[in-house]
């Protein structure tokens, strides 16, 4: 048989073929009036989907080159911030702060659990002088949404900034940046936004441009200041990922198109098929919080989890992903996000039960699809 | 009239159809031996480019991160420097080091002026302390070549290391990185290296990682031991600008088949050729030292400079490059870098008879093309 590849990761996820054809097209120079038309186009749509009236910049980066922008940019060595860190993505905000001589009081949560506002509210009572809190909206390695409304409601009592990696989550599921009092939002490329990995996004509040004037920490590519003195003439310190810059014009296109409003309901279905599908075949959830990202399944016991998602990858071309770090082999990972349909996640399922049935589980073949299914069709409009 | 766009500026440069046409490709995840297989034969053919035994590291970023990885992962707060300053990106690198606390010795060159080893082994004598020295193998700015190889020879003979910004000039002008004793090599993606903009490589001497142990500065994105770590697991600490990567491959492929010699001698016929042209037109170099890449040229006087460069972009589409900075409206630089053949030359040439002639410049019409053509045909194999 042709076996067709099929990408079902959280990032990078599928990318719309007009959008990829866009990157064929011949390379424009970034100091024309041609290029700042359609940087300044990405610039508007990129505040569509942050929800912000602040300027959003574009690095040429990971999403990581973001998330560092933000701490490089906010702090001074010794200031002492809250890292909640729920996982992989949760524990780099810890990361990055440390390599920066950054004081952190690291909330370690199990993979998975929530983390209250009210929780918040007693960390900061208990820690004053804090200076930056850092969330994470979808944490990728879980599968966790966390309550970033709620820190936002928290902070606004508070001197103290809300910092949120968006990476994963941001147009995807609602996270209004102005409405929720996000001081620092961050996302990333090829998440919803629908284009190759290689840009990331970052904005800042008015709150937090004050952390910016104080701060003494070293940067330069990474210099938010540099970044907001071009955008007003239109344009990027430094060379930008042109040919990504122009995907993601055509790929807000789409974005505005359908509208925000419309695509967090398109991620909810999606994620209501995928967890009902998993359900049906009697499979565990690892989040208590599951969010409409991504959905992360624990291996059932007995069944060998490496292999699963070996299989799946390589015997099925089903691009799904594992678990990382402590969650190696015990949890697999199947995505719902940015461009794509409700079959595609009919094919994880199908997959999942073939593969399923050639590891020995006992279940019903067909159970998740006949789930999965219902949740489509009842939605399908 | 149907008015074609030329790309004639040093970066971005054209890129070839079938390198173009691989970032339409659909996009595949970026932990799959696929993926790590195409990345290896990048990391093999960028050792080929630098001409080094060492490893060779992709970011996603500009050449402006590549330049901060190198000053991040060397120094620590105090550490003093060397800097050989002769235009705006020879000034870069004292900018990030003084954003990083570094203590530079910038040496302040006219735009155009050589520098030689024997006033290097002057500044060092007077500086017995410097821990390395900031040098530019192609100075975009002025289009001057400096003498790379006579720096390493000099610091042979010292603990400082060699740092060399070789962004648009690596790959077209030999500088082989191990040979010459350059212990820190930044290049970019979209100068002679054939793609679109977004990626930056870099490689690092024994030497140079000797200082890497010892280095204090904060770095996270930019750690040059986590992609050290991570290329010996065929991978980058952080997802990569995967569709640039896999264009990065083709034009490899392109490069290799060509070899570094035929390359060399490719960019110097286009120089020469250029030279040559706009010599024949009563025009002045800019440079004492002009390099293979970009031909720097003196507005003439009583000719609007400012003009001239609209003209020649807007009016015939023929896009070179103004002049920066103090220069700005005072020369013109014609690139020939990178995916260009012998009548792009002639392209840029007549665009510049054209543009002069409405200009009301005094000159014998078609005197450039006759000079540039000479040169071509000679060569022409």
């Amino acid at each position: 048989m042709i076996k067709k590849y099929y990408l079902l990761s959280p990032g990078p996820t599928p990318v719309p073929d007009n959008v990829l054809s866009a990157a064929a097209e011949p390379i424009i120079h970034h100091r024309t009036p041609e290029f700042s038309d359609i940087f300044m186009k990405v610039s508007e749509g990129l505040k569509y989907v942050f929800e912000t009236e602040q300027d959003v910049f574009v690095l040429t980066s990971s999403g990581t080159g973001a998330m560092e922008t933000a701490v490089a940019n906010i702090l001074c060595p010794g200031d002492k911030v809250i890292n909640i860190n729920g996982g992989k993505f949760g524990e780099r905000w810890g990361k990055i702060c440390r390599a920066y001589g950054v004081d952190v009081r690291e909330i370690v949560l199990e993979w998975g659990d929530p983390f209250t506002k009210e929780q918040l509210a007693e960390e900061l009572k208990a820690n004053p002088e804090t200076k930056a809190v850092f969330a994470t909206l979808s944490e990728t390695s879980s599968g966790t949404i966390y309550d970033i409304q709620g820190y936002g409601e928290v902070l606004t009592e508070s001197d103290a900034i809300l910092v949120v990696d968006g990476i994963s989550g941001l147009g995807a599921t609602p996270c209004p940046m102005d409405e929720w009092n996000v001081d620092i939002m961050v996302a990333g490329s090829q998440k919803s936004f629908m284009i190759p990995p290689g840009l990331a996004y970052i904005s800042f509040s008015l709150k937090a441009w004050n952390l910016v004037e104080k701060s003494t920490l070293p940067k330069f590519y990474f210099d938010a200041k540099q970044y907001r003195k071009n955008l007003k003439k239109s344009t990027t310190p430094y060379t930008p990922a042109i040919s990504l810059i122009i995907q993601q014009k055509n790929a807000l296109d789409i974005i505005k198109n359908l509208g925000l409003e419309k695509l967090f309901e398109h991620h909810r279905i999606l994620g209501d098929a995928t967890r009902d599908g998993v359900k049906a075949l009697g499979l565990k959830l690892l989040s208590k919080r599951p969010g409409n990202i991504l959905t992360a399944v624990k291996v059932p016991e007995g069944i060998d989890g490496l292999k699963l998602v070996k299989t799946m990858q390589g015997k099925y071309r089903a691009y799904i992903a594992g678990g990382q770090d402590p969650y190696k082999g015990k949890i697999f990972r199947i995505a719902h996000l940015g461009y794509m349909g409700g079959f595609d996640i009919i094919i994880a399922l199908t997959a999942l039960e073939m593969t399923l049935s050639e590891l020995g589980f006992d279940f019903e073949r067909g159970s998740s699809i006949k789930a999965a299914e219902t949740i489509l069709k009842e939605n399908w409009e």
